[in-house]
């Protein structure tokens, strides 16, 4: 449209009016003030473009959430001037973007799964990519299978704008996820050697990205989730290959497993006996979720199943427990469902998992992954306030 | 994923069921039958791409609404068998597409207005063009302000762009809608030659790309909807050039601005006047709403005033209103609001409406504006229905 339509634009945030000269507009054709705007016979403010609009305000705002809600009114020539204009009304609530100067003691990522609801219906991967460094994360975190376009031959001109994206937003490739899936072939299980295989194409894929760490998902084999026994000897074959790459092979302790359990107890002995350094634990957080079992159907994975059959029985995981296997800890998925308008998380205990990993010298990644409500356009805002939360608990520890 | 994983895919199409060796399944590495994709080691369904799954049934699909269920399985390794995969079940419910093939003794378009909700969320302008032609139709309407990048100025390679897009689909560009924003400058109504130079502007863009008929969105000055009287001066100085570009210039008569009105009397009275050829009528068939008056609030250019203020009192308009200008439309807007499942349309009286205009010997367009329920996904389906409910009464008179 022709800018000079806008008129009586307001912003009100927490409560303050701005309007008039007190906010300035940026289109794409020129910066300009309310009044430039009024006089203006070429300003254009094209569809799908973003006019940003800069109010002064003293000290600007502080860290947190906030209430914004902006008005504008366009004067709509072919309406009578008795029926009124186009009153556009939009209130957004959200966090500020944190200051990416923030000396934190660990690194703070995102996993672009966080985005599976947005991801091909308002957002491409690069627009979640994009949005990861907005918020102000350093740590990139990506499923192979679901984020490489062409998986798992990306073409070369992929990979150059991956890099020189990644440089030009300032992130850093934390962690890859594959998948382990033993149960590809019908009828018969996956060998150790096709599992090696399945591994080595997913390393040399991340070690080609600049990731540090691979996820692999591994196929369970019964019901309370001992994993397929091929995984062992599938991961001690690419142990060469992973210390050429770099690369930390990380099984994710997602409930229902929990820390104390069979499971982790075979990863311990595994590490233990090849005496590697690129194997090592991946903590999801949700596995310390304190309000499980007030909740119905149990985690999402879960909540996928036929519905019929339950979870397991699974016991409520004290943060204690992460004390005792936090030297084999070298990634944290900072798995969350929910933060609230106070910056309150209600179901997973930020402070005391924050106390014990660093308490324990622990300065790798906590990379968010958000599985709240899948709603359009929630995982940017409760991302940004759970990077908010986790920075204010920092700021309290410093 | 990889294909293999997939199980048990069923297809049941009002009712019959279609499943295993009865599915045929192209997918970007190649295409399957549901053994050779078990059987496959290599068969990929990449993020983001569709998978078209073929079902052999004789006789095909009648024309029409169908009911269609997709229920799919998918092994997940990492859960445990017991709890049963990830059960995927989508059901649908659309028209087929229509035969290019017909003969119809009219055009049939779609205005890209139609996709406002999906533009810009779901769908690029691209792809709503793509679904104009992948749903049968042939004409093309578009917003000049709304879908053209970088109007008033489009790159050479936007225009390029546009006509072999164009030119690959089949689709014939028809009515190009402009604005006459009479109050686009604040404090003064617009000049005479301020008018001319708008519609100039827009007439020398719509002839670019190739365009035969042009809209201007007239500003009003009135209650009761006079248009401004710069009107008849800023198209009488632009007749010559719409000559030159094989333009007819069309106002719309849009509810509330009815066929038996001073406004018509007025448009009337200029094209007798200057006896040309340029100019014409666009009639928007949301004037014959048989339940205008049973809803509430008015129509959806209303709704988005004030809310305060009430359109004014308009009478309601019968399709006998259409035969007695019918010698001076150019253009029908085939406005709608929604067609059921039994392809019936409860508010716009389509057989009368196709009735009065090929009897009158019309044989211009009907170009479809989709203006119900502002839900993702929707628009494409209800254009499909009024396609095939407009064929069907087509065919009926035939």
């Amino acid at each position: 449209m022709w800018a000079s339509l806008l008129d009586e634009p307001t912003v009100v945030v927490d409560g303050e009016e701005f309007d008039g000269e007190g906010i300035r507009w940026s289109l794409p054709t020129g910066d300009y003030s309310f009044a430039e705007l009024r006089a203006s016979t070429d300003a254009r403010w094209p569809m799908d473009e973003p006019a940003v609009l800069t109010v002064s305000k003293p000290g600007g705002l502080s860290r947190g959430i906030h209430d914004v809600t902006f008005v504008l009114r366009v004067r709509m020539s072919y309406i009578p001037e008795e029926l009124g204009a186009l009153d556009l009304d939009r209130e957004a609530e959200g966090g500020d973007r944190p200051m990416s100067t923030d000396n934190l003691p660990f690194g703070l990522g995102v996993s672009l799964y966080s985005y599976t609801e947005d991801l091909g219906v308002t957002m491409t991967v690069e627009d979640c990519i994009e949005d990861v460094a907005d918020l102000g994360a350093t740590g990139l975190e990506i499923l192979g299978e679901g984020h490489i376009r062409d998986y798992p031959n990306p073409s070369t001109a992929w990979i150059d704008a991956w890099f020189s994206g990644n440089e030009r937003l300032g992130l850093t490739p934390t962690l890859y996820g594959s998948w382990l899936d033993t149960r590809r072939f019908p009828g018969r299980s996956m060998t150790v050697a096709e599992g090696a295989a399945q591994l080595e194409l997913d390393l040399r894929l991340a070690g080609r990205l600049g990731f540090s760490f691979l996820r692999p998902k591994i196929g369970v084999i019964s019901e309370d989730l001992r994993v397929d026994p091929i995984w062992a000897d599938a991961v001690q074959r690419n142990l060469d290959l992973a210390a050429e790459l770099g690369i930390v092979i990380c099984p994710e302790i997602h409930w229902p497993t929990v820390i104390k359990s069979p499971v982790v107890e075979e990863y311990l002995e595994f590490k233990e006996r090849t005496g590697t350094e690129q194997f090592g634990l991946l903590i999801d957080t949700g596995v310390f979720d304190v309000q499980r079992y007030a909740r119905r159907g149990g985690s999402a994975a879960f909540q996928m199943g036929t519905g019929s059959a339950r979870p397991p029985e699974v016991p409520f995981v004290p943060v204690s427990d992460l004390a005792d296997v936090m030297e084999h800890v070298v990634y944290f998925q900072a798995k969350f469902y929910e933060v609230d308008d106070e910056l309150v998380d209600h179901y997973i205990p930020w402070r005391e998992i924050l106390d014990v990993a660093l308490d324990a010298g622990y300065s790798g990644w906590f990379s968010s992954e958000y599985e709240g409500h899948r709603e359009l356009y929630r995982a940017p805002d409760q991302l940004r306030r759970q990077h908010a939360l986790i920075r204010s608990i920092a700021a309290e520890r410093a």
